[in-house]
């Protein structure tokens, strides 16, 4: 059966995406500054059509956590930053061109229904407009045995945290104070959730925090 | 010249004290569980008049930190749990009985005016009315070549961040969601403050998190 996991950057003050975020500026102002950590690394830099770049334990993690799963879910302003009938999403495609680096099936939360989209590499994208219940059923039968990664935004995350669905939180947390921005945990129902720390590599970059959530 | 220094545990979704703190429960529902981590230490046992304990970097980090500072800054409502004119203040001797855990300069920031307040052991309270940069200059001078330890609440701390005294910052991420209750950043002018991560040991109990302030 495969585990629900979340693998996310977050600020020191709790932050995932900064301020008035936009078309331009998808992680908000100062966003990308969580994310300095990764973007010098081989694994993430190969996933993404570049040559070079350092390896270590952070690249050795977001190479685990690339090959560890078999389905995504995340919410349809992660997937195109925009709301409302698809026919007015001028970026309906989403993000990441004809070759999306998940090359895995990805559920996008959304209240409007639409034709999966089938792209290059493997990564398919299904629509699903009943719910996160029913995205988490349909990635954990899609991912076979390997996990199912929660990718975002903070809403969705939320959401499965508060149903009690995930088995392992792995958090990033740079060492950026954003001020303002979307929380990662904001409105949780904290008594869902008992955690435990797993040991995680030192890193010059980043800490790597990886907690397993008691059933 | 003293450093400034915060040492204070914060829960993964960013609060340092629970919902609803009261005179029987001053760290608010479930406020406790953040410091469940310390509570067994042998350094915390014995600066408490306790015997036995654990030994091992969780107690060093806690031994050195003691060791480490010569006064400290606290709001008002952290000293008593208090508000208002002394006078109505059923807690106006403190948290800590006559013998406190601190043995050095306490300054602590409040609205309202009193003298001195000299107890056991090397503490004397003094209660500073005119801001916080009066305070930490107040500490900076009794702290000699020691440093000064801002311990709370949030408020002070959001305080000292947004003047830019802090020199370091040392948090405890304790493996708890508390879902509400004071958040540690809040209100940040994130402009203010540069972070350099800065090694510490690994804890099975709680991830010790360490930065330098770039000035």
């Amino acid at each position: 059966m495969a585990r629900i996991t979340l693998d996310i950057t977050m600020s020191l003050d709790g932050f995932v995406a900064g301020p008035e975020p936009s078309m331009e500026d998808p992680l908000g102002k100062r966003g990308e500054e969580l994310h300095e950590w990764v973007f010098g690394l081989a694994t993430w830099r190969s996933a993404h059509g570049l040559e070079g770049g350092e390896t270590g334990p952070d690249a050795d993690l977001v190479a685990e956590h690339a090959a560890a799963y078999g389905a995504v879910v995340m919410g349809r302003r992660m997937f195109s930053g925009g709301a409302g009938p698809w026919e007015s999403d001028g970026n309906a495609g989403g993000w990441w061109g004809d070759d999306p680096p998940f090359h895995v099936p990805v559920f996008v939360l959304t209240n409007h229904a639409r034709d999966s989209l089938k792209l290059k590499g493997g990564t398919t994208f299904h629509f699903v407009t009943d719910g996160i219940e029913a995205a988490l059923d349909r990635a954990v039968e899609a991912a076979g045995d390997r996990d199912v990664h929660v990718a975002g935004g903070a809403d969705v995350v939320q959401q499965t945290l508060n149903a009690g669905r995930f088995d392992e939180l792995t958090i990033h947390l740079a060492p950026v104070l954003l001020g303002a921005g979307t929380r990662l945990f904001d409105g949780i129902d904290a008594r869902a959730t008992r955690l435990e720390p797993v040991p995680m590599p030192a890193s010059p970059a980043v800490t790597h925090l990886r907690y397993r959530v008691v059933k």
